[in-house]
C-alpha cells in the first residue's frame, strides 16, 4: 500500500520547502530563486534610474478559494488581482513593469463578463504603470480561475529581502490591519442574510458606514506611496515583504529567514476603528485578526534603529515592535505586558 | 435584461484581440506585447552570447481540459507542463531560463503525488537547463490547476516573430504532425476499453508497439536541436512559430499576422507510420489529424527561398509549401492538385 501524506499537515511553505528542495540554479542570470516575495534575476532594464535588476512574481487566484463571485464584482477581482502581485514586487522595494495574465474561464461566463473582468486589470494597470504583455486563455471546468506572473526592476542596492533583519532594528508596518478581514466577514455576514432574506422578499441590508472595510477587501491597492516615502526620507528597509497572509505569519517568516527573534507590541498594532466596532458586533477579537487576518497588503518592513528620526514624519508608518536575539523567541507583548509566543496561524489555505 | 455573448462565438484569438485591444504600452522596456509565442522586454541578460532581450510566455492547464489523470501520470503532466513552455520561447528562436510554477491543489492529491508531478518539473528543468525560480501553492475546490511562465533570452537580432514571412519564402515543419493526437485518441479509446473490461474483470489491453504514439502525447519534446541546427546553418527563419494548436490554424496566423497567402501541400506533410495506421483503424483522416490535431510542438516556419541549399541537409526539417501573396488565400493544395481552404479548426478549447 502506497504511503499518502496529506497536504495539509506540510503547510504551503513546508510543502514548497519540500518540493524545491536541493534544486540548483544553473543559469547565471538566477540571483535569487524560491523563498521571497520575487525572485529576482540578473536582467538589466535600461532606465533613468540606472541599471537595474528583474523581479519575477506569481499569483494563482482560484474561484471559491480567494474569492466568491456572489459578492465580488468582476471588475474588482481584475483590480485586485493585479495589485496583489504589484505588491509582491513592491516589497522587494522594486516597480512593477509588466504583467501576463492566464485566465481558466468556465462556459457559465460571457464576454461581457470578461470586459468586466478586463476593465479592473487595465484600471489597475493604468493606475500602477505596468504593461499587459501576453497570457492564456482558455476554457475550465469549473469557475474561474486568474494566475497572473508580474516582472518588476530595482537597482541591485535597493531590493531589500526577507533576511536581512538585525538585532535592534525597529519593525514597522503600513495602513491598518484586519481590516479587509473584517471586510471579508462583513460580506459573508450579509451573503448569508441575504439568502435567508430573499426567501422572505425583504429588503437587502445595506453597508452604510462601512464602505471603508469593503473597500479594504475588495479593492486593495498596493503601497507605493509607502515605498516612495521612504526612499524619499533615506530609509533603506533591512527587511521587507507584504501583508497578504497576517502580520504574525510573515514577522515569523523575517524571523526565520533573518535568524532573529521579535517582539510585537499588542498596543502598538494599528488597528481601524470601523473594524473594531464590527468585531465587537460579531463578537470577534480584533487584535487576533489584526494578527491572523490576510489579505490587507499592506507592507512590513525593518529598518536600522539610527533610522527612527527619518521615520516619525512619516504618514500612515507605525512603530510595531523591534528585533531581538532569535533565542528571545518571536514574543507578542500583551497590553499587560505579559509576553506570548506568536502563532502563525496565518491564512494557511490548505486547512481551510 | 443583459446582452450575453457566448465566449465561443468569439474563439480563444478573438477573444483576446476584444480584450487587450487599444490597450497602450506605458514601459519603454516592452518591445512586443501580446499576440507572439512570447513577448520581448528590452532586459538585458549579460551573456557569453553578448547583448540579450528577455522574453516571457505563460501557459495554464486545467485537469479536465489539458489533461486527464485517468492515464496522464503526475510525473509526465509535470514534465509536459515545462516543456511546453520551453517550446514557446524556441519558437521567438530564444532560450528558456527561468520558469515559475502556479499550482492549485484539491485534497485529493497527497504530498506524494506533489513529489511525483515535481520530479517531472526537475526533470524538464535539469534537461533543458531552466531554473525554477518562484511560484504559487495553493489549495483548489476542484482537480489541479498549473500555471507556468517562462522567461528566456534571445539577442535583438535573433528573436523570430509571427510577422515576418515574405512571398515566396519556403514553409517547413519539423518532426511529424498529428501524431500527438493520435496519442491522444488511442489513450482515450483505452481507457473506455478498461472501463468495460475492469467491469468484466478481464486484462488491459495493451499499447505495444504504440509506445511512441503515447510518448508523443505524454512527454513531449522542445525542439531545441532544431533551434541549434538552423543557426549551426546559418538560417534565419523569417516567421516562426510552435504547433501547439495544429498546423492549419497556425499557419494562418502567420499569413495574418505576415499579410500574406500560403500554398501548403497536402502530400508533403509529415506524417508517421504508427500514426497513420491507427488513423486507419480508428477510421479517421490523417491529414485532418495533421493539420487540426494539437499538442505536437513541433516547429513551423518559414524563410528566405535562398536558403533551400541549407535547409536540405537538416536531419528532421520538412519543406511543406511556400509563402504567396495575400490574395491567393490560404490554400491546402490536394493529392491531385485541388485547391482547397485551410480551415482553422484548431484546437479551439472553447468549442469543446
Amino acid at each position: 500500500m502506497n504511503n499518502r501524506t496529506e497536504i495539509k499537515t506540510l503547510g504551503e511553505f513546508g510543502l514548497i520547502k519540500r518540493l524545491t528542495e536541493g534544486m540548483k540554479m544553473k543559469q547565471a542570470s538566477t540571483v535569487v530563486g524560491v523563498g521571497d516575495d520575487a525572485a529576482v534575476l540578473n536582467y538589466h532594464a535600461v532606465s533613468d534610474k540606472g541599471d537595474q535588476r528583474t523581479l519575477v512574481t506569481t499569483d494563482l487566484l482560484l474561484e471559491g478559494v480567494h474569492f466568491n463571485l456572489e459578492y465580488v464584482p468582476l471588475k474588482h477581482l481584475g483590480y485586485k488581482a493585479c495589485v496583489v502581485n504589484f505588491s509582491d514586487i513592491y516589497a522587494m522595494n522594486g516597480t512593477p513593469t509588466q504583467i501576463t495574465v492566464g485566465l481558466g474561464i468556465s462556459s457559465r461566463f460571457s464576454v461581457e463578463d470578461l470586459d468586466e473582468l478586463y476593465s479592473g486589470i487595465r484600471l489597475a494597470c493604468e493606475k500602477y504603470g505596468v504593461d499587459l504583455v501576453g497570457g492564456d486563455t482558455c476554457a475550465s471546468m469549473n469557475g474561474l480561475t486568474i494566475a497572473i506572473t508580474c516582472l518588476g526592476t530595482a537597482s541591485e542596492q535597493d531590493i531589500v529581502r526577507r533576511n536581512g533583519a538585525k538585532v535592534n532594528d525597529l519593525i514597522c508596518v503600513t495602513g491598518n490591519l484586519g481590516t479587509a478581514y473584517m471586510g471579508l466577514q462583513l460580506l459573508e455576514r450579509e451573503r448569508i442574510a441575504m439568502q435567508g432574506k430573499m426567501q422572505n422578499g425583504s429588503e437587502i441590508k445595506a453597508f452604510e458606514g462601512r464602505e471603508y472595510l469593503l473597500e479594504r477587501q475588495l479593492k486593495p491597492e498596493a503601497r507605493r506611496d509607502i515605498i516612495e516615502a521612504l526612499r524619499k526620507a533615506g530609509i533603506h528597509p533591512t527587511a521587507m515583504m507584504d501583508i497578504s497572509d497576517g502580520l504574525s505569519s510573515e514577522l515569523m517568516h523575517i524571523c526565520t529567514q533573518s535568524n532573529v527573534g521579535c517582539a510585537l507590541y499588542e498596543d502598538k498594532l494599528p488597528i481601524d476603528y470601523e473594524a473594531a466596532a464590527l468585531a465587537e458586533e460579531m463578537n470577534l477579537n480584533i487584535v487576533t485578526c489584526a494578527l491572523n487576518g490576510g489579505e490587507d497588503y499592506e507592507l512590513l518592513f525593518t529598518c536600522d534603529l539610527e533610522d527612527y528620526e527619518k521615520l516619525v514624519p512619516l504618514d500612515d508608518v507605525y512603530l510595531v515592535g523591534h528585533i531581538t536575539k532569535a533565542e528571545y523567541g518571536t514574543i507578542l507583548i500583551g497590553r499587560n505586558g505579559e509576553e506570548l509566543p506568536l502563532r502563525a496561524q496565518g491564512w494557511n489555505a490548505f486547512n481551510s
